[in-house]
């Protein structure tokens, strides 16, 4: 029924993918302990529909070797490392073998003695990996680049910072401590001294979404709950017709993969914090307390957009953000959204610099997370209140089958 | 046996504070559960010797009215939010009272749902509150100002950030969830609109320290136990003669409170990894898996100075951090430490902005943190891989008693 152009067929190609070993994220070890370990090695990558853990740390490297060798080796190692780390174990030791401290440490060491945590390590392409700014196919792959893998567009009121966006190579490390985050991407820095270097990085203090039914809706700093009509990880059947690159969709090396956009989002939380609760309402399109839709009862009640108040107007306002991103007005397009809440200090003009750090994993951003954004850069009521300040696209490869496959093997052999 | 001048006299002085309702920090509740509520009334403001929770969020605001009855109201109403908050309140109602939701809410709501998490909220007054740069002398306390609370010296090597140091007021807000953490201080920031500007803030995502000898030390990012010699909440007696400020220290309103030091150390993690493990070790003094002393084997056995190797050099070196720090060769001065490791994300240089947020608590910051950094700040073989870039100083009033009483009561009647 969804109008996502060519959903029906693709579905069907993507009924293939249902016979490769699908990563089903360990959902029962997560909801019952934080500190449990998320398998690495499957089908697709996890950290895209594992329950979402409660800290974020990502990362955007520059690739500064033009070697393919050099940067092949480094993927090798990293996969070596992430599969090591993702299970609680140091990224290597902490002093060299034998006990002769000569060298310098394999293992950074401020880990040690914690849970694995939830921790998962998901790596994305992102274009200029492929082809540089000048055009520059640097490690003989521009042909493989995807057409899903476009640049974005120019979206209205994008205030972009060159320096914070973009990237070569990404990692979102999700954990529920972020202690277990920030060393598992230290130690991949660390390890790629010399091939990549740190572009930007970004912690996430608290997940906004919820990707599974297992987990209660989080609250984002506008203080209503986001993720209630997200895509979950318990609806297979939506996900390979979303989320997950079916065979076909493009080239061999993505399928089992999905792409990832971030976008992080500057609050102006200040100004919201002054506006009514009514205001608040009919901007987002859903009540504060309960998260219902406007004219609806309860969280997961449909929203109904043709639903009018007292006054003849819609419930749910025209420019009400939820209308505008829904997929009834989309073609039928939805998103896996994982984004996490943001506090980076203050901006010097005695504001909070906070925020959403937006994450949205989908099958083809062109069709999905483009075609909303425009809407939503065009029309949303929310845009008084936020300013885009980052962007990134990155391609997620499929998952590590075993100890000798490596993150984006497909892609380079 | 403590060098600390006039300790021994202070330390009977100090002996009447015992009679006061002493906050005893609900050490067992925190043990057990991290969601549990820490009581905010009592003789010392709590978030000092409390078990450090596990997240912070700092803050530190400019005053911008002249008027003391402006500022007088703000405390009164910041110290019922927080008396509120910390129990697991909202500041106010996230709608207008009887349904009317035409005003904007009096809570922001992203903490909605979420246990107290072990919120404290402590405040401090800077230098600047007393008299500006200028002279002048605000708010008619001027004479009130303690001589402890003298602006800190300049130290050797000091890279200090003015836009991000210093403040008329500060408040620690520390908490196992950060969510509930930036809430407290995004709600007080709110309540203070017109009143006080947000000069900085900083998010701390893992503690350093412990404060109490139930919980277990935590690792800083140079991969090290960090709060092993700490002051802990179970030592009252130490507390008296080296932390809590006692009758006769200086003016009566500060009695039973603590001064707080407060520097953002940036480490330049990237040259640290590179080093080996051995002069790692050599740099702390402490070795990095178990954290004992140099010469010692177990984390708390007493470091012993005079221990010397195999090669006769002193097993602890000269300029080891732990060897300059210490108490012996520094007076008999002591801290409670209550540091926090930070990632701001990178700083443009392919580097992540890493570090410590380094908090500690203190009768006399003259005899205590003074002494010993300017001792460090010369001497320490850590100065090669680390640089102080904020540095804050604020006298931390003692606890409120009950819900007559504010915040700062004694300074301002
Ligand atoms: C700071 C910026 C944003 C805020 C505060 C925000 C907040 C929200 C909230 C509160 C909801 C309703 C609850 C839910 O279903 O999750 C929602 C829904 C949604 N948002 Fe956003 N959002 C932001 C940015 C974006 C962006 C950039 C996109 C994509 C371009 C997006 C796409 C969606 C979608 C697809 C839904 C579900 C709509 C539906 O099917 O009902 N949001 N958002
Ligand atoms: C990034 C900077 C710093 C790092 C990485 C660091 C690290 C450490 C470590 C690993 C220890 C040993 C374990 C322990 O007892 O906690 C220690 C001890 C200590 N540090 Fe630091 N520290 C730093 C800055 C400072 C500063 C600025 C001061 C005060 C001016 C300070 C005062 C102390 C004291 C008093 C001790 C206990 C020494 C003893 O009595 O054994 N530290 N530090």
């Amino acid at each position: 029924m969804l109008g996502l152009a060519g959903a029906g067929a693709l579905g069907a190609a993507a009924g293939g993918a249902v016979a490769m070993e699908v990563f089903d994220g360990a959902l029962p070890a997560q909801a019952n302990d934080p500190g449990a370990a998320v398998p690495f090695y499957g089908g697709h990558q996890a950290g895209i529909i594992t329950p979402a853990q409660d800290r974020l740390h990502f990362v955007a490297f520059d690739v500064i070797t033009d070697k393919k060798a050099e940067l092949v080796e480094l993927l090798q190692k990293w996969t070596a490392a992430a599969a090591r780390m993702t299970q609680g174990r140091d990224a290597g030791a902490i002093g060299a073998v034998n006990g002769v401290p000569e060298a310098a440490p394999d293992d950074t060491g401020e880990a040690l003695g914690l849970p694995p945590s939830g921790l998962t390590l998901t790596i994305g392409f992102g274009p200029t990996l492929f082809r540089t700014a000048e055009g520059k196919d640097r490690f003989g792959i521009a042909d493989k680049r995807p057409a899903a893998l476009a640049d974005l567009p120019k979206f209205a009121k994008d205030a972009l910072q060159p320096e914070i966006s973009g990237g070569d190579i990404c990692v979102q490390a999700c954990a529920h401590d972020p202690q277990i985050a920030v060393h598992a991407v230290r130690n991949l820095a660390r390890i790629g001294f010399g091939v990549v270097s740190v572009r930007w990085s970004q912690l996430g203090f608290g997940r906004t979404s919820s990707t599974s039914v297992t987990q209660q809706t989080a609250r984002n700093l506008f203080g209503f709950k986001d993720g209630t009509a997200n895509l979950k990880a318990e609806e297979p059947k939506l996900l390979d017709e979303q989320l997950w690159v079916a065979g076909g969709d493009g080239p061999d090396w993505m399928t089992g993969g999905s792409y990832m956009v971030t976008r992080k989002i500057r609050m102006l939380i200040e100004t919201w914090d002054r506006t009514s609760l009514a205001e608040q309402e009919a901007i987002i399109g859903r009540n504060k307390g309960e998260g219902a839709a406007l004219g609806s009862a309860k969280e997961f009640d449909e929203p109904n957009f043709d639903a009018t108040g007292s006054d003849g107007a819609p419930a749910i306002a025209r420019d009400a953000h939820v209308r505008l991103a829904h997929q009834q007005f989309n073609n039928g397009a939805r998103l896996l959204r994982r984004g996490y809440n943001f506090v980076d200090g203050s901006d010097g003009l005695g504001r909070l610099n906070a925020g959403l750090f937006f994450i949205a994993y989908q099958r083809d951003p062109r069709k999905q997370f483009v075609a909303i954004q425009t809407r939503l850069s065009r029309q949303d009521a929310l845009n008084e209140y936020i300013r885009h300040v980052s962007s990134g696209l990155f391609a997620c490869p499929p998952g590590v089958s075993g100890a000798d496959d490596y993150w984006g093997r497909a892609l380079f052999v």
